[in-house]
């Protein structure tokens, strides 16, 4: 009886991840057009791939409110004790998307996809213009529609919890607001002292006016992310205006970055934090792609391990030792009194400045503070669209103490809100955290990471992260999997701890 | 009474061309994967590409063998005196494509998608390492496949017939044969007496040795096609071992090539020639996209449009009259003394040479004769795979008088039969066919059209081909379309004329 029993669940199952692979099939089309679209596609397909994307999430919608696959869902669901863990987390995983896009209209969908596909070309010509104007109609629009959303999953009650959710299962303001107000009252007066500290020394930099020709930094940033463990046979680095790592296919993930001739680290550690997305993805396991247990588990653990690697590993002393001679024969005119010691100083200086992507561990996560206090007044208190350079500029003289010159270097300085991804940037601050985390646990099994680092040979750092994390998939949540990493809940501690110990000693801070 | 029978027929049509779209979409979508697996997909993302792309084609499949979809057009057909011309000619195509595809079943075709996805990557191998036994079993495969589909297509005794009908309509051996003999008859003739008379000149050659560097080669190719009207707001240039041009999306036409850093024409003339395809993709009629109405007729006048800009327009000393000076710009060590006249020698040099893509426009034919010859002998008397290379070697021997020195230069050089792609070879001398008739029926509109060139203002000669060519999109058939742009059935005659009085007159031929 038993027997049969499983055989039925056995065919049941079957039928059912045919359906979840084409929807995910589907899903890595969207993508792949999506990194064609804003890597080389010609600016003239703009609409026709609006046109297309639009209609493939109507293809994904149309199939996940599929009547049949609830009831084959429903019916795996019923003889869940049958299943194995691989399977029962692709039925419960489904299981969640379904309900997201049951509640979502078709329409609503296709007409989200069209927007964000066409207000991506806007926004990019908005940035390069520095002109908020081009973009805020169509910002508006991008908030509206994501209001409607937010309705329809939450009903008319809905809160900016509804979009947290979206991007970090569980994760509320609830939870963000203590956490966020915690991380403040420990970096504010990190960075007073640091600041001071400054004050007090010579500063470091990198000679105004050299230029340090792209394709020698191609090179460079290649030969990094190759010693990372990042696989160029199954990806590609291109360029873009907005950095990002796409998982398209098996075998097959894209990481892009910017170049700015005059600043060399500025595309170094958007590779390195590209390439940590990257090597990710490349470790996913292969037989569960093309279903949800495949996939990355979160934002927030994703971010984790593209801040490791840019951050743990990339800005130190020991990096820059076993870079240098490369970095050397890139640019040999590089003065030769700058070595590792003040080449980590430079990649470590801290100092408010405009731009998230380029900000220093400290000031990074009063970046994305910012965002998520304006998105929550956008959410919760309906802060008309016009207003939001005004709040940006205002808050960020409070927070930072300086004055932001122009839009570009202010809130027209990222893409999400063109994407319509609100609820997005908190889980940059988590993956912050959970680095921190994965480091102190990291170095419990394989020993001094810094002395790993400055040996040169990475190889045991990305295995223990392709064992812990990668290799993982989706088979636990979040929270379970750093848990099951490190032995430990979830917490700011370890991310404090490091902050607090790397930057007092970089610092020479008598109380840290 | 007319009213409602006439509604109830738009709404069918309405319901119809939904259904069209989708497979058009899905079809858009295979082409642009395919574009990017020739392109930039890194090496180990052949397998999970492979399988997509057959799932794709298994997608369309499932969509035109779907009863509902026979349905319809069944109803349309029956009211078909109710639909506009455009209608009716989607109504028409879609039945076609429906009868092919209800013949073949979906496990064949995505078999067939999946070997020639993986297929391309092995024959790129064999190519590069000249070693045709690396390709044979995957080719026995192919080959062995495309006589299963023959066989569906066309019963127990199908012939290649079906394969060359698939590629252009109503074109059978019994159509071939004579044109080839006729073809044959006048051009070797012609051969001979332009080798005797190259016997008894000094040849100007490009001078040995000579690097033409590959930036350079682009730019200036890149101007080429932009003189051409080709637009690359609309469209990109990248590269390939074979070059091609897909036409992917509205707005979104993109060619490849190949380059050769000692031979800048090699290149040259394959982008004029992909440019020409280009310019008929970016010419199309966009209101009818996404819909068997708005596709380019037919492989042979696809042909007629790439070889018209290569030969006729780019193969002429006004051609390099206007384009000289923007070629010692980017390749200033060029000789001063080889001029528009001795460049428009070399450009059209007869010699018999091993790659059909680089022959003359004379060889050219008899190269495609040749891939014709060996079809059909695969096809209709069963030609092992492994005596491709001696049957291809011995044939050339005897029509081109040299010896094949290894299979790169010989059976491998084309990528058409890894795609599964025969019976296409002789759309190319289709092309040429009409290339020429319409030149001569432009010349009658527009006066003397070595004058224009000459001039370097190619606009009229791009708007005749619009007005003429591009925007009918398919609503005739290939034989209506030249005879409606021309006045004259398709014939040779034009061909005949226009390449003996060129090569006569290139060669002071005292006959011609």
């Amino acid at each position: 009886m038993k027997k049969d029993y499983f055989a039925i669940a056995m065919s049941t199952y079957e039928e059912f991840i045919e359906m979840v692979k084409d929807i995910y099939r589907l899903g890595a089309i969207q993508s792949h057009l999506s990194w064609d679209q804003q890597t080389i596609m010609p600016a003239k397909g703009a609409s026709s791939r609006a046109e297309i994307l639009s209609w493939l999430a109507g293809e994904v919608h149309k199939r996940l409110v599929d009547p049949e696959l609830n009831r084959i869902v429903s019916e795996l669901e019923s003889k869940i004790d049958t299943l194995d863990p691989d399977m029962a987390c692709n039925v419960s995983r489904m299981r969640r998307e379904i309900e997201q896009a049951t509640l979502l209209p078709a329409e609503l969908i296709e007409e989200m996809a069209r927007l964000s596909s066409e207000s991506r070309i806007i926004w990019a010509q908005a940035r390069e213009e520095s002109d908020f104007s081009i973009f805020a109609p169509m910002l508006e629009k991008i908030i509206s529609i994501t209001k409607q959303k937010m309705r329809y999953l939450g009903g008319e009650d809905a809160s900016y919890d509804v979009l947290l959710d979206e991007y970090e299962i569980g994760m509320k303001m609830s939870d963000y607001d203590p956490l966020f107000a915690g991380l403040k009252k420990r970096l504010i007066p990190l960075l007073e002292k640091i600041m001071a500290a400054r004050a007090n020394e010579q500063q470091i930099q990198i000679p105004e006016g050299m230029e340090f020709p792209i394709p020698s930094q191609e090179k460079f940033c290649k030969e990094v992310a190759s010693r990372m463990g990042f696989d160029f046979e199954a990806g590609r680095l291109d360029i873009t205006t907005h950095p990002f790592c796409s998982g398209l296919w098996d075998g097959d993930t894209r990481i892009t970055t910017r170049y700015d001739a005059l600043d060399p680290f500025s595309c170094l550690y958007a590779v390195m934090h590209e390439a940590g997305h990257g090597l990710y993805e490349q470790g996913l396991p292969s037989k569960h792609k093309l279903s949800p247990r495949g996939l990355a588990i979160s934002l927030g653990v994703h971010e984790s391990q593209s801040r490791l690697w840019e951050n743990q590993i990339g800005r130190t002393t020991g990096f820059w030792k076993v870079m240098l001679d490369s970095f050397r024969k890139q640019f040999p005119e590089f003065p030769e009194n700058i070595g590792p010691n003040e080449l980590n100083r430079i990649a470590n200086s801290v100092e408010p400045s405009f731009i998230r992507v380029e900000a220093d561990e400290i000031t990074y996560n009063m970046h994305v503070m910012l965002r998520y206090e304006i998105e929550k007044q956008i959410f919760e208190e309906d802060l008309p669209v016009e207003k939001i350079p005004q709040v940006w500029n205002s808050l960020f003289e409070e927070w930072f103490g300086i004055e932001v010159p122009e839009d570009r270097l202010g809130c027209l300085q990222d893409v999400h809100w063109s994407m319509a991804a609100f609820g997005y940037f908190p889980t940059y601050t988590l993956g912050n955290l959970y680095a921190a985390q994965l480091l102190e646990a990291m170095s419990v099994d394989l020993g001094d990471i810094d002395q790993i680092i400055a040996e040169g040979d990475w190889s045991s750092i990305l295995q223990w992260l392709r064992t812990n994390i990668h290799h993982q998939g989706s088979v636990m949540t979040p929270a379970q999997l750093i848990e099951s990493a490190t032995g430990k809940a979830p917490s700011p501690d370890a991310f404090i701890r490091y902050i607090e110990s790397k930057y007092g000693e970089l610092y020479s801070l008598s109380d840290y």
